[in-house]
Formats: C-alpha cells, structure tokens, sequence
C-alpha cells in the first residue's frame, strides 16, 4: 500500500477543481449582471419618483456597494467550504464577535436604513427649515449616517439619522402667522374687532401673504383681558416677518382707537387688622 | 480504475435532474396560485370591511411582493440545496449579517405592520383632523411606512407609522364645545346661570350644534371667581366657532346683566411696622 | 449495473408512502378532534367565567385559527421532511428572516395577548367609563388588536392593546363625590361644620347617593383658608353633578350664615425707604 | 430480494415497542410522584411561611399545572423522537414562531413570576391599602396575573404584577400622623411651643394613638412663617382621622392663646416715580 | 438470523452499564466534594470580609443549593444520553420555552444577583438608614429578592433588589447639618455673623456633634434676604435633631440683636393713569 | 493486527501536516498584505477627506489591530480544527460565556463605533465648543472610548462616545447675538426704534461683527412691556462679548431718550369691603 | 465473537490516552506561559498610561483570574470530548440556563467593563470631586463593581459602575468662581462697573485665584434689576469660597457707593371702580 492513495487525490481535485470553476464562472456572469440590474433599477425607481440626480448617484453607490459585498462574501465563503477547510466553526466563532459588534453596531444600520427613506421619500432637502431630532435649524447636508442643521444661533447641529423620527418639514407650503391681540373687559369686543379687520385689510396685496389675515373671534379669556386671535397665511418663511408687521399695526391701531391693552388687573380690599 | 466513476456521476445527476424538475414543477404550480389566492383574499376582506378601492390596491400590493419574495427565497436556498452546494456556512454567516441588519431593519417592519393595521382597521383617512405620535394635523397623506400630517402652523410632519401608537382621531362622530364662564363670589349664582342659559338658548337652531349648549353648573371655585360650565355637542371641526360664538355672546350678555366676570381679588391687612 | 435502481427506489417510496399515510391519517384525527376540544374547553371556560355570548365567539375564533395554523404548520413541515426535500436550510434561512419579522411583529402578539386577558378577566365592558393608555373615555368597542375609547371632547381613540399596562375602570362599584370648602381663618370651625352638614343633611335621599355626604373635618390649612372637605359615595358617572350640586349649596349656605369664603390675603407692612 | 425486508421491520418495531413501553412506564411512575412531591413540598413550604389556605391552594394549582405541562411536552417529544419523526424541523420552525409569542407573551410570564413571589412573600393581603404600580387604592383581588385595587375615588385598578415593581405597603404596622402649624415671626417660639404640646397632652389615651403626639421642634422658616412640626404614632389606616382632630384643635388653641398664624407678609416701599 | 441480536444488545448494555456506573461514581465523588469546597470558600471569604455569621449562612445556602441544581441538572442529562433517549429535540424544545421563561424570569436572576452584592459588599444593614430605589426608609429586612424599607410615614416598601441601583446610606459616617439664615439688606453682615457665631459657640460640646456648627458665609442673595450658612457636623440621624435645635436658637438671638429676618420686600411705584 | 494501525497514522499525518503548511503559507501571504492594504486604504481616504496625520495614525492604529485579532481568531481555530481537536463544544460554550460579555460590552463596541465617526466625519476637533452628551465645553481630547470636555466651570467631563449623540458644535462657522429690549406700552415704537437703530449703527466697523446689527421689529407683548429684538452675526465665540456690548449701549441710549424701560405695571382697584 | 472486543478498546484508549497526554501537555505550557504574557503586558501597559501600583494590581488581579477561568473552561470541556462524554446536550442544557443567568448578569459585566476603563482612563481618584450617576460627592473608593462616594451631607453613595455614563471631574484643573450682582435701572452702570472691579482689584494676590476676578459686563435684564457678572479663576475646591468672600466685599462696597441693590419693582396704577 502506497503512503498517499494517488488515485483518490486526484479524483478529488478534480471534483473540487470542476466546482470551483463552476463557482467562478457563476461570480463572473452573476457580479455584472447584479450590478447593472441594480443601477439600472434605482435609475428608473428615481426617475418615477424624480429625485434629483445626485440624489440618485448616492443611492446607487450604496445599493451596488451592498451588493458587491453581500456577493464578495458568498463567494469567499463557497470557495473556502469547496476547498474543504471547516468553515463551521470560524462561523460560529464569528457568529460571537458578530454578535457583540452587531449590537455596537446596530446603531449604524438604523442610521443608514432611516437616512436611505429620508432620501428615497424626499421628506428633507437642502435649505429646508426644519424640526429633527429635538433641534431646529436649515438643512446644510443630507447624508445616509448624519444630517447637519444649522441652527438659528449658529450651532451646527450632527445629527445621527437613527435620532429623527418624526421630521417637521417647516418648508412645505404655506406657513401660518398667528398674532393674540389682548384687550380690557370693560373694552366693546365688536368694536376691536372692527378696528383690528381694518388693519388686516391694510395688509390686503403684501405679497408675502397667501390668504388673510383675518380676525377670527374671542380666543379665550385671560385674568385681566379679553383675548383676540387673528391669523393669516403666508409664504414659507416669512411668516415670522408678518406676525412683526402685524403686532406693531395692531398695537398702533388700538393705541389710536383708545382701545386698552391691558396691564394685569387686581382688584383689592383694604382690611383693618382685627 | 478509472479516473472519474461515470456511473456514480450519471446516476447522481439523473436524482439531482429529477428533483430539481419536481422542484420547478412546484414552483410553477404554486406561484400563480399563491397570488391569484392573497390578490382574491385581500379583495374579499376588503369588501366585507368596505375599504375603498385605493386602498386594496395598495394591500394586494403589499401582499404579492411579500409573497414573491418568500417564494423566491424559498426557491433559491432548496435549488442550491439539491444542487449540493454547501448552504449551512451560508447561511450561517448570513444570519450574522441578517441579525446586524434585522436589528437595524426592525424599525422599518414595525412601521409597515402598523401601517397596515391603520389601513385594514381604518383609524385614519385622509383629511381627518388626528393626533398621532405626537403631532396634531390633517392627514396629507397614509404610507405603509410614514404617514404625512399638515400641523396647524402649516408644518408638514413625516410621522414613521412605528411612532403613531394611540391614534386620537378627532373626526369621528361629533365634538364637544366646551366653554368656562367665571362670576364674582358676590354674585348670585341662580341669576347667573340664568343669564346664561338665556344665551344657549339663542344658538338654538344654529345647524353646527347636534346638543345643547347647556349650562352643566358649577365647575369649581377659584381663588377669587366661581366657575360655571356650558357644554354643547358640535359639528366635527366646528366646535372652536361655537366655543368663540359662546364666549363671545355670554360675555356681553353678564355685563348687560350687570354680572361681575371677576379679576383676582386680594384683601390686604396693611399694619403698621412693629 | 443499472443506472436506477428500482429495487431501492421502490423500497424507500413504499416507505416515504408508509409515512406519508400515517401522516395524513394521524392529521384527519386531531385536526377536529383538537378543534372541538378547543371550542368545547372555551364554552366551559366562558360559562364558569361567565362571559357573554360574543365575547366567547370571539376567543373561539381566535383559539380555532391559532390551532389550524400551528397544526397545519406541522403538517406541512413534516410532509416535506418525510419526502427528504432538504427542510434544515429552508428554515434556517426563514429563521433569519423570522427574528426580523419577530420583532416586528412582537408588538403584534403583545396585543394580542393583553387583549385576550383583558377579554377574559372582563376588565373593560363597551360602555364603561375607563382610564386606559393614557386616555380616558367610554369604551366604544373592545378588540384583540385595538381597543376604541370615546373621549369626553368626542375624540376616537384607537389605543393598540399593548399600550393598555394598568386599566382603571371608573365604572366598577360605587363612585366618591369630594368636595373641598374654604373658610376664612377668624371663622368659627365649629359653626361652619354645623352649616356643612345641614347641606349635607338635605341630599339625604338624593337616589343619586349611596352614602354620605358627611363633612370629614380640616383636611389642610392654606396660606389664606381653612379648608373643609366633605365626600360623599355616589352612584357610578352621578359623582361630578352631586359634587356640582353640593359646592352650589354649600356655598349659598355658607353666605347666607355669614361665615367668609376668603380671597387670598396678605398683610403689607408699608416702609418709608431708608 | 423481497421489497419489504420483514425481519428488519420486525426487528425495529420490537426495538421501538419496547422503548416506547419503557417510556410509558417511566412517565406512569413519575407523573402521579411528581404531582404528590409538588403538592406536599408547596404544602410544607406554606406551613413554614404560614400562608393561608387559599393560598396554598392557588400556589398548588399553578405548580402542579406548570409540572403537567412540561412532563406531557416531554413526554410527546421523545415518544414522536422515538417513532422516528423527524422532530428537529419541527421543532426548530416552531422555535422560529416560539421566539415571536415568547417576545410577546413575555409579559405573561414576568406577570406570573412576579404574583407568585407576592404571594409567597406576602407582600400584600386583600384589604390592604397599598400602592403599587403607580395607584392607591385597598386591594380587592390578588391574582397570578394581575392585581385589583379599589382607588379612594372609587375606580377600580386593574394591575397587570409587571406592573408592579415596588410595593408600598401602608397597613404593616403603625403609622405617623404629621402636622406642620405656622406661627408669625414675631411670637414667642417657647411659648407656641408649650400651646401646642398642652394639646398633644390632651391626645392622650386616645385609642387610635400608639405614640405622642408630640411637638419636635422649628421644622422650618417660611417667607412668612416659623413652621413648628407635631408627630404622633397612630393605628394603621387611623393617620388621617388623627390629623384632622390634630389640626383643629391646636388651631383653636393657637387662636385661645392669641398666637397668630400669619398670613403671606409683604413688605412694600412706596416710592415716587423720579 | 435471530429476531433479537442477543449479543449485540448484551455488548452495548456492557457498554452503558460502564459508561453509567462510571457517572455514578463520578457524581458520589464530585457531590460532597463540591459542597465542601463552596461551604469553605465561603467561609473564608466571609472571614476575609468580616461578615457577620447570619449572612453567611444566606450565601452558603445559595450557593450550595445553586452547585446542587447544577450538579443534579448534568447529571440528569447525561444519564439519559448515555441510555440514548434522543435528548436534542427535548432540550431543543425546553429551550424555547426556557426562552420565554427566562425573559419572564430574567428579573428574578437580576434580582438575586443584584442581592447577592448588596449582600457581600455589605452596602446595608438592617437598621440602617438608606435611600434605595427611589424610596427612604429604615432597613427592616434584607432577603436576596427583596429589601424591606419601614419609610418614615409608617409605610412598609417592598423595594425587588433589581429596583435598587445606587444606594444611599445616610448612616455610614457622619451626616452634616445645614440650615441657611436669611437677614436683612440694610443689616452689617459683619455683625450678623459674629451673632450667629455666638449661636454657634454655644453648641460646643453638644455630644450629638462631631465638629462645627460654624458660619461659613453669604452664600448667596434672595431677591430680599442675605442667606447665611451655618453647617456642622454630627452623629448620624441627628441632624435633624441639630437643625432644628439650631434653628430656634438662631432666631432668637437675630431676634435679641434686633437684626431683621426679612418679609419679600416690594418696591412700589404709585403712577397715575395717563 | 497490530495495536496500532502505522499506515493509518503515518497517512493521516501527512494529510494534517500537509493542511498546516498550506494554513501556515496562507496566513504569512495574507497578514503582512492585509495589514498593507489597511494602512493604505486608511491613508487615501485621509487625504481626500482632509483629516489630520494624529488623526489618521489613530485610525490606523485601531483598523491594523482589528485586523490582527480577526485574522489570528480565524487562524487559531482552523489551526485547532485540523489537528481535529473537537471545536464545536469549545466554541459552544464559549458561545454562552459570550453571550453574557457581548451584553456587557456592547456598549464598549458602541464607543468605539461612535467615536469612528465622529473621528472620520470631524463633527469635533479640539478647541471646539460643543454641547455632547448633555454637557457644555471646550473639547480637551478626542478619543475612541472618550470625549473629554472642560466645562465653563473648569469642570472636566468625561463622556463615553455612546452617550454623545447628537453633537451640537457651537464653533462652525458664524454665530447669532441676540438681545430683546422692552419699553413701555405708552411708548412710540417707531421712535424707539430709531434710537435702537442708531445704537447698532455705532457697531458698524466692529470686527467681530460680521453682519449686523439690526432691529427687527416688535417680538411679542408682554404683560407689561413691548419686547423689540436686535440680532446680528458674529464671529464664533464672541456673541456673547458682542451681547453685553449691546445690551449696555441700549440701555444707556434708552435711558438718554427718555424711553422707559419699564418695571411690571399693576392696575389696582381698591374696593371696599361689602 | 467475544462479548468484548478487547483488541478495539485497547486501540481507542491507546488514541484517547494520547490525546488527553497531549491536552495535558500544552495546558501545562500555556498556562504559565498565558500568566506571565497578562501580568507583564498590564505592567508595560501601567507604565505607559503612569498607573499607581495598587491600581495595576488590581487589574493584573483581574486579567489573570479572567484568563485562568477561560483556559480552565477550554481544558475541562476538551478533557470530557476527549473522553466522549456528550457535550453537546451538556452545553446546550446550559446554554438555555446560561441565557437567564446571562441576561441578570448581564449588569455584573457592564460594571466590570466600565469600572476596568474608569480605572485604566484615570476618570477618577480616591479624594476627588466628582458627579457621577446622578451624585455628588468625594470618591472614597474605586471598586470594580461599585464606586463610593461620600456626598456632601454624609451620605455615602454605592454607586454600581454600570450607573456611571459621564463622569463629571470637578478637580481636574482650575474652577471658576461666578458671582451675579444686581444692581438698579436707574444706577449708571458704568460707575457700578467701576466700583465692583475696585473690589476685584482688592483680590489681586489671594494666593486661592489663578486669574481675576473680572467684572465681565452687563449679564442680563431682570424685570427690576441690571445683572453684571463677576467671574474668577481659582485653585480647585476653593472656587465656593472665593465666591463668598466676592459676595460679601461686593455687596458692601455697592452699600458703601450708594448704588441701589434693587428689591422688586412695581408699578401699580390705583384707579377707581367702574
């Protein structure tokens, strides 16, 4: 008996050479294929939806790189399996470092998974204004981990995109102005009113006005004042600007009419000590 | 012996050809099935739970591309798996993968389940006036993923369905206009709700009333007012112009009436310095 | 040597036969036997617990779908294994996919589950006044998934079960009235529980009142009030117009025997500045 | 070659026949030992720990169930094992659906495991007034899955033990009454002092008393006032009772002795505008 | 050919009657042994901590039982794999619902352990004073599970030891005591201070003191008052009795030295309406 | 025949020997090439990111060591795997150990996975001032377990990167000064206004400045005061130097103008007592 | 046929023989080995990182035990799969107690990993003034598990190192001393500036201050009052008592210039009923 059985090594190499050729040939025609199937898919997917181009060119790098790795690691790990060194356990080994790193790591998909739909579904665009993640501010950049807001003070917000859940977009539509105009109790209230119309319709042709404004009625009812409530709608961003115009109109306006803008009222009973 | 046992070879290709024929005979029997099945199933549920047309179309949708990809899945692992390609080493370590991106993943399949359950059980529609997740608006827009509120102040709020736990819909069935008057201490409370009921009794007739106003009595006793309650049963939406219609009418009607809408009282003991 | 060999073909589908027979056999046993069991055991459930006829139709539906889907789920399963098709990967790959869904869907089962309890422990009935979720109101229907509160503004609350974690039924029992009064500090305690009881004295009767109302004594000394409380025990949803009735009494004797309901009061020592 | 090798047949049945038999015999033995064990250990351990009978029995029933349960799951498992089922897939697709119940009825679990150590530790007894879970209330029902408490206002709270981390229990053993009195800046503190304890002297031999009441001392200064604290032990439940007749009394007193119990002081420097 | 193989069954019975004795063996060998060995270590180790005898027996007790459960569970499972009853499928199935059980029990674990430390490193006595999961109170009772706080109202807390995270010991050492003296503006703070210090030198020699009471300072301006701080040292739990002994003495001799304990000042300036 | 079979032995050792050189010559070829490849990729995505050499060295550092240990895991297993040591049981239990330090580690893997980013992305550099992790302060040192800020009290915080996550950096780019100035209701807001104006326009010039001052007109009313605000943008980190220059000038020039700043305004009515 | 094959058992014990002589020999080399790599690679880490002695002991302490049990773990569970004891339901049975005890243990090993980075980091010192989870106070000692603080009033914290996320050091480096004066709307603030820099200017060669004190301007606003800020630089701990003594000179120097420390200011417009 021969030390090394000659004929089975053979026989065997063969059989492990023919799959590893299939294997490879298999990679060859499946890698360019995925790859064009996967551009070419966001491509038409982005023109449905029409996103903006380097919107799409971000998604198709992330899709592809996806995919090359995904493939990378079918391929390493058929290869190994076919050359018969035991991937069982460097699996299962693997599968306990994973494990820990993909708890460390989870946080990063969700940024990236949440940061791919904030795209996709065109919720934020640069320059917009808006409310994520507990902070205001105009978009600087999107991006699949982080969004940068600038915010009103000048503070650059980072923020992970796993922390936006809800987004306030500030930058779709009209906006509403909202100016809570208090007058005294002793005041006529259709008399206000009429006064306040009158200044609303001044504002009649400002162009930063979509609708309004209007006197709405009696809010509510403070200690010491009867609140009215006028509002208007405006283009975005300039709703800021309107209710500032209105104040000072308003104000102006009741001053002249000797309307009383309350201070806060007491009435007191003077005791003598018993 | 030969190099290569051709018998071996023939035979085992003959059971792998016949299992992977079985295989796709399967498949071919069971997809168009399985689909015409979930398409004709959604469009039952649908007519017994009356959901209108958009929204089966959305659901069937939903259903097939599940079941597709399922299929598929299933297909593809038992294909290899006859094949003899060694499956469990991929899987395996695609499990490591999967469980990174399930955890990161988890996120976007509870948004779907609850969106699909505020779909089914209709709890939103379009144009209603809802709290959910944090954030009061209309709806824009219903999404399996997100859901789209236009907030009062014109902001448009991107809500992902997993944030929207306790829907509270504020257009289903009436509202109630609530209205708290105060009156002096001094006053006569009988008088008073007199006075006030005279005024519920002039909205009768007003067609965004279904109830009432009724004035219920008193509420509570503040530090220097007591409080009285009117409560009607309103119009959906219309509840704010009947609260402001109240407050308004009622207001004139106590100062005609001479009936004190008190400011804080304090009764001050002036003493002398010790 | 044959390329087949029948006779080993035979044999093994002879015994995959054998299997498959028992198989289905043993299926056409328990499916009906195991449904009747589960809908008799549920019958004797709901008559020991005494639960009315739609709400042991509804757990019937629910325990008959759950023991189809697992026993058919078996079924299945063991079907495929018994004809070797390779179940190992299959369900190892479903397993990843599962724990995504899993999670996903976690929420999905809780609700169920908390629905299934709070339908058989009878925590809530359609009609009961309740404090679930985070919400109060009546309870307008009661689902395994979703549970709809009507609130007292006439908004719809769709609570998802899983958030129901404490219920309190306002509607179980007999309800307690509590109204506090304030006196002046220079009044007589003795005097003002004499004029408070006879109030009370005059709700003897009130078909309203289960018990009560009684004055309890000096529950707190503020700044300015002794402050008096009386409780009374009430009819379920009659506590808040016997405490209406009750503080408009009180307070009508309280004036007419002279005794202070006090404004908040302050002594002021007036300095001449240094 | 016959088709069916018979003797194989015989001889394998006779090898199950008789595992089959040795595993009925096993669990005909160790069913009725393990329930009696079960009975008579939680009968013993109730002994030791003086436990009610109804207790004992509750605790019973449920430990005997969770033992029928698993030996039946046992015992189906290894007979189907021994039949040559395949039970691997079985089990392992039922692991799959196992893991998505267990997240959910997770909460089940951790609601039984908590009421049974309440049990056991007799943390609470039905007419216990305790708080738990975030509400008051004397406790109704006590039960393995969830807890009743009747709040003072008369709601009912049903508790699920999750729910229910610390327990406050306020009827073991007796409790403190606490009043705080004012008295001005300007009385004698000795002389308060001596008013308030002559009342607390007084208290004594009240039954519900089972300590002081006594003064302990200048708790506190107030903007206003020197806050002079009066403690006394009292029989469970009778604290408030105590309190109130307290704080009557020694404000009586305080009134007798002519110390005052001041109101808000304010000193105000009147100046003229430059 | 024999129905039975006698000698095969004989040689594998010789066979699993070794394999078995040899457990046996192993098992008598390693039981007592084992317990010795957790006995004395924990002895040592209590010797080394200086633990006090009762709490030794509590953790030996532990532990033994703990090794027991082990010991007996390995044994258990080996037996049986050695007689060939097919244990995967059982443990498979235990695991599933040793999963649910062990999310549910979870807590218990944490709890034990959670106990276990306190318990070692000593963090409480019985008796001691302590602030431990969210609540105040004397230690009445420390059990592996759960510590029972008597709070300073009467009330008994069952606190479950998971509950308890940090822990506050307010009798390990001496406890400072800090009462702030507010003065006037227009007072020499100079002056105040030496009266205050006079106070101070007073309690010299107080046994209830470890150092102090001293006055360190302004500590900060109220809108109308110089707070003063005096802070000493004293014996544990008597703080309070030392602040409130302070307290009085303090103010009596502001009080003497005529320097003001101020009202809220107020500066009003009296305007006429425009 | 022999004790021990020598062909086997000598046979199968060639084979193992055989799989250990080819193990051996693959680890030497891939180690020094992997770490290469490392280093580089790191050093081209530094330079087109633009970041640091500490920085990309630090990078390096923590990419070639998890590398190492990978490579040197998967080497030590497949190392032991043909030596036919049996690895699964190892590697099992090993599972569970893992488990229990994965738990208790992630937040380790967390930091580091954090602290990468915040590292690749500059959110932060030192000297920077940023608000992390609920803390204010200059960034001291930047690492991949820690950020170490100084806070404004000379506090040092330490801060595990898993807890910063949303990074607010006050230092890129320009920041905002803003001060609201009140004058009274009686005043002329056009003519207060110009006075404000002119105070800003003395600011033109300042270098820290680079847009504004500007008065943007009427904020809001208070209860007493009409709230103008003045904005402008500065360098970074002088906004708040440029905040109190602009608040004292304002000041002074209200006060020369003679517009009041006005204190809270009380309408008192003095009643007598009825 | 014998009833035992002698020559079969001889040859595999002769196999089991050696590999277990085999397992012996490299636990013997690597134990000792392993050892010393630990201790001396901590040392060499220690005298990097400038580590005290005992706090290297402590870690070598640590490392070595960790090593020592994992190695023991290796050697016992190759030892029993050697001798073909099945592991695998062993392992597997533990697996599922080993989850439980994982998860409550679960906070045992984050305390350890975070107190093992605490101490390498040097975040911490015996005697140092820290805030960590969630108390104040001077570390008295620095455990592995747990932290001791003594918090100001004697209290001593056991603070498990799990519940320490960011570690406020407030003795490493300087501190800042800040003091807010207040003074009137109508002073001059300039001259206000002038005599609190006069009192600053006083500190000068108080050896506690390592820059200023500094008056830094106009702070804020208050409805009655100008705020300026005094800030100072000062040794750590001492940065209270630099803020005293500030507060003291600073407010008698302001007497002193006659420069109005301002009480609350009011305007009150008397005006006459209706």
């Amino acid at each position: 008996m021969d030390l090394i059985n000659w004929d089975n090594l053979i026989d065997s190499a063969m059989t492990i050479g023919g799959q590893l050729l299939l294997l490879i040939i298999v990679y060859l025609i499946v890698a360019p294929l995925g790859k064009k199937a996967v551009t070419s898919g966001v491509e038409q997917t982005a023109k449905r939806q029409k996103l903006s181009e380097g919107r799409t060119k971000t998604l198709q790098n992330l899709l592809v790189n996806v995919f090359t790795y995904v493939l990378l690691f079918f391929f390493i790990v058929t290869f190994l399996g076919i050359l018969g060194i035991p991937l069982g356990p460097i699996l299962a080994g693997a599968g306990i470092v994973g494990l820990a790193i993909g708890f460390g790591a989870q946080g990063l998909v969700t940024d990236v998974v949440t940061g791919f739909f904030i795209l996709v579904e065109k919720q934020i665009d640069v320059d917009d204004y808006v409310t994520a993640g507990g902070h205001d501010g105009i978009v600087e950049e999107l991006g699949l981990r982080t969004t940068k807001l600038r915010g009103f003070d000048g503070t650059l917000h980072y923020i992970p995109n796993r922390n936006i859940q809800v987004v306030n977009n500030h930058t779709r539509g009209n906006m509403r102005a909202l100016v809570d105009m208090n007058i005294g109790y002793s005041e006529n209230i259709d008399e206000a009113i009429r006064v306040l119309q009158n200044v609303c319709d001044q504002f009649t042709g400002d162009e930063r006005l979509k609708a309004g404004p209007d006197v709405v009625g009696v809010q509510s009812f403070g200690s010491s004042e009867v609140v009215l409530r006028v509002i208007a709608q405006t283009e975005k961003m300039e709703q800021w600007g309107v209710e500032r115009d209105l104040r000072k109109a308003m104000k102006e306006s009741l001053d002249e009419a000797g309307i009383e803008i309350p201070f806060p009222h007491h009435v007191v009973l003077n005791r003598n000590e018993q």
